[in-house]
């Protein structure tokens, strides 16, 4: 006879942690890491607040595979009461919006706190002054895995001294591996100063301390919170919007308007007609049968509006162009924004960067930095699209010639980034994103050429001069001879000559555009 | 300010459905299938019956893309009162034991469910006869997202006509795309049949149906449950070990005896000197930093006896060659399963089988098919440890010249199959694993070799029978004429000497070892 039982979330993310990333001690640290900064990350820009974050990481000296991980940040906090449940409760938080955010499940920080509890036995401790309180609350706590709910071992509730400070620090103790994770960290840092060059990132570990300082005060325009666009929809999400009204006596018609992104009153009597609804039902009164052939025909009709964009938050041209030269130092950078685009019920935006020279290392072929909602991905490129796209292009139409010190930034935000299985490393070849990558690509690189061109043109130049100064003493000695001038005045001349033409056809050194 | 909030399980996987390969129509059909009939047959090979499984797949005659999926089998079945649960409650289930099974998440059938009800709002159809039981379960069911419980739309309960059967049907009706995923579907099938041996399996869609008839009644020996090994703990593991036990006296020395996989007095003893603990400590009440030092040290112990293979059901080699035969129809097969190994604390057993020539197509390298508790992996080909070491191999060696009929089959079985990432298609290379593999495929490949020599040698022969049966009338004539002998005499004469000869260097055409 077989035993049945039921697992509580806790439970099952425990048995089956690799879903969120925790697969062995280098990854887990790795992880943690990251699911920190993004959450402070989200907590600061996302508010309209400069980020200031500092990640500290620690090893235990009697045994260097217990590692301390540390992120405080100025973010908004969270309140007091919320705090044992965003950390001890899995299934429970803020990010369950339509939004573009950094976390794709949601999952990060418990993960995180089980991860530590099953290797290390220690509790996650949690200081948050929220943003509008009077109040600071500290918390240890872990995880009831059996129940599912936070079990708190220590709290204290203070008030503030200064009522404007506000921000969190988190601290959890795990089993990790420093030595294979440090590499992989560090370039996840460094990437992640790369995307958002207006935070400030202290990073300090055994081995190092850094500070990526913000090269700017200019904060990308917050993404908003938005509404399912109908070719989003399944009967499921129909369900929980309906089930969330509280007028009963709301038609279609109105639902459609009201509840969706990209539907006016013209195009919502559009479809209704196309479909063959009743424009005055109502749709609390809706079957289940009538849901699944409303979530169907939404799906396929193909008048809707775009989805609009509110929800997104690219970078800007201009403040990946300050990322990519504080963190590459290339000579030359060339960012492209494109207009927001949309697959299935989904808007995105792609930006991209091309940058060459200066102090990136010549490689085989381009080096290729992605990113999605602003972070980092660094595991699986050889499947992801941006390469795909990077590799079919030939580079030597933009006068590339490999070995180059050629680099290639991108980075796709949306609602909902098209993953490649659940590791959220490598983004799917989805074809409108594809068409846009590579116009961007195109786009920045046509600029290159043009950079490239001007630099071969300045070598040639600076070629020729050198020659021709290496005969000047000569000519000008052999010509004030045979015509009787006095040689330094003849030598002043000739001088001036070669200045006005090089200075003609000549380009200054660097180009930054 | 945020809004926070929780989500059950079920509204946590109905936003996350590529988690368990739901992604797509496409896919989300295969895996449908795929999940059925991964549990048909755990609920039959598993307890000693002989797998009769049926697969019908249909397409709604006005709507092409709603695909009903039907499978029945001759399993144990589910106790009546658990149906609900079972189908309808994420997080539920027979599978969370350490034993070999299928299901790696536990998920799939309520996946499967979620994914029906959200884009046709169609219940799922279940009727089950349990085993043992006189009666017959008939539900009509769907979850509720919202509280994740199951949502009972109709239910019948009837006494077995024949107290004798057993077994499930269920049925579920949702969005699919049968163009894109019937090749795929068909492979599953095909391979599953392959592995399965001993399974008849019927396969009905609209294109085709075909039968897979059992061609063999031996089943392989059932995985019994079994317990963990002490290299594999973590506290959380420690705490619910310890919370399940009755008894408040039970040492440390009893309960690591009781409790644990590889266990035994003498090794116990030695772990609790080694370790520093107190023998007579009663478990109960360990603290919380004691369980973190018990289960830091219990992983780095390293005499625990290795992991004992019970809760493995390697297929053995017999089976593997018949299911080879049938499927495959090679003229050369070679089946190899290797002896239990172990990595990190869980039990391995690695099954390969070469095979060549007959109906196999010759390609440019190896095929490979690969199957992980006897489940077919289709997808992640090119980055799972098997293709590495199937490449990594020099096949010249073994006298095989590409474009060559070779197919290699390996088979891993564990309690815990290092998936790479959460797709569960590919198996990462870990060393113990890339060995065993490479051992069993050379041991097989050496018996190709031999095989590929005899056919070599017999292919000469025949090209020397040939030549001399060419020439034979000429010679015979010469001969006769200038011995005055008669030719016809002669010839027959020559002829018993030809078969003579080619006799002892003969082999059979057909050699299957």
């Amino acid at each position: 006879m077989e035993k049945y039982r039921g697992l509580s979330p806790a439970q099952f993310f425990h048995r089956n942690k690799e879903i969120a990333g925790f697969s062995n001690p280098a990854r887990a640290l790795y992880q943690t890491v990251r699911e920190l900064v993004e959450n402070s990350l989200d907590a600061t820009e996302t508010h309209g607040i400069l980020p200031d974050i500092s990640v500290e990481i620690s090893l235990d000296p009697s045994n260097q595979d217990k590692v301390t991980v540390k992120v405080a940040d100025n973010g908004i906090g969270i309140p007091i009461h919320e705090i044992p449940n965003v950390f001890g409760r899995v299934f429970y938080g803020s990010k369950y919006v339509v939004r573009q955010t950094r976390g794709v499940f949601g999952l990060g920080v418990k993960m995180a706190v089980l991860y530590a509890q099953m290797t290390t036995a220690q509790p996650i401790y949690v200081k948050s002054a929220p943003r509008n309180s009077e109040f600071i609350g500290e918390y240890l706590l872990y995880i009831d895995v059996d129940k599912n709910i936070p079990h708190i071992v220590k709290m204290r509730i203070k008030k503030k001294d200064n009522p404007k400070i506000h921000g969190t620090v988190v601290r959890l103790t795990l089993e990790g591996s420093w030595l294979q994770a440090k590499k992989r960290i560090e370039e996840y840092i460094r990437r992640t100063a790369l995307i958002a060059p207006y935070a400030t990132i202290k990073y300090k570990t055994p081995d190092e301390e850094l500070i990526f300082r913000r090269v700017s005060k200019k904060l990308p325009e917050p993404p908003r919170i938005g509404r399912y666009h109908p070719k989003g929809v399944d009967v499921e999400i129909l369900k929980e919007l309906i089930r969330s009204l509280n007028d009963h006596s709301i038609t279609l018609q109105d639902f459609l308007v009201k509840s969706f992104e990209g539907v006016g009153e013209k195009i919502a009597s559009e479809f209704i007609v196309w479909a063959g609804f009743d424009p005055s039902l109502k749709v609390k009164e809706l079957r289940l049968s009538d849901l699944e052939a409303l979530a169907s025909k939404m799906r396929t009709f193909d008048k809707w509006r775009r989805p609009r964009p509110v929800t997104l938050s690219p970078i800007g041209e201009e403040l990946l162009k300050d990322g990519v030269k504080n963190i590459l130092k290339p000579s030359f950078v060339k960012a492209v924004t494109r207009p927001p685009s949309s697959y299935g019920g989904h808007p995105f935006i792609v930006e991209v960067a091309v940058a060459y020279g200066g102090e990136i290392p010549p490689q085989d072929q381009p080096m290729v930095l992605r990113f999605a909602n602003k972070m980092p991905l660094l595991y699986d490129e050889g499947v992801d699209v941006s390469r795909k796209v990077v590799n079919e292009i030939d580079w030597s139409v933009y006068k590339v010639k490999f070995p180059a010190p050629l680099a290639v930034i991108t980075h796709v935000c949306s609602t909902k980034i098209p993953f490649k299985g659940v590791g959220k490393e490598a983004i799917a070849d989805v074809p409108e994103l594809e068409h846009e990558l590579e116009i961007a690509i195109r786009e920045a690189a046509r600029r290159l050429r043009s950079y490239i061109t001007r630099m071969e043109r300045l070598h040639e130049i600076q070629r020729k001069e050198a020659t021709i100064r290496r005969y000047m003493p000569e000519v000008v000695s052999s010509l004030a001879e045979i015509l009787s001038l006095d040689a330094a005045l003849l030598e002043s001349k000739l001088e001036e000559i070669l200045k006005k033409e090089l200075g003609k056809k000549g380009v200054e050194q660097h180009v930054v555009s």
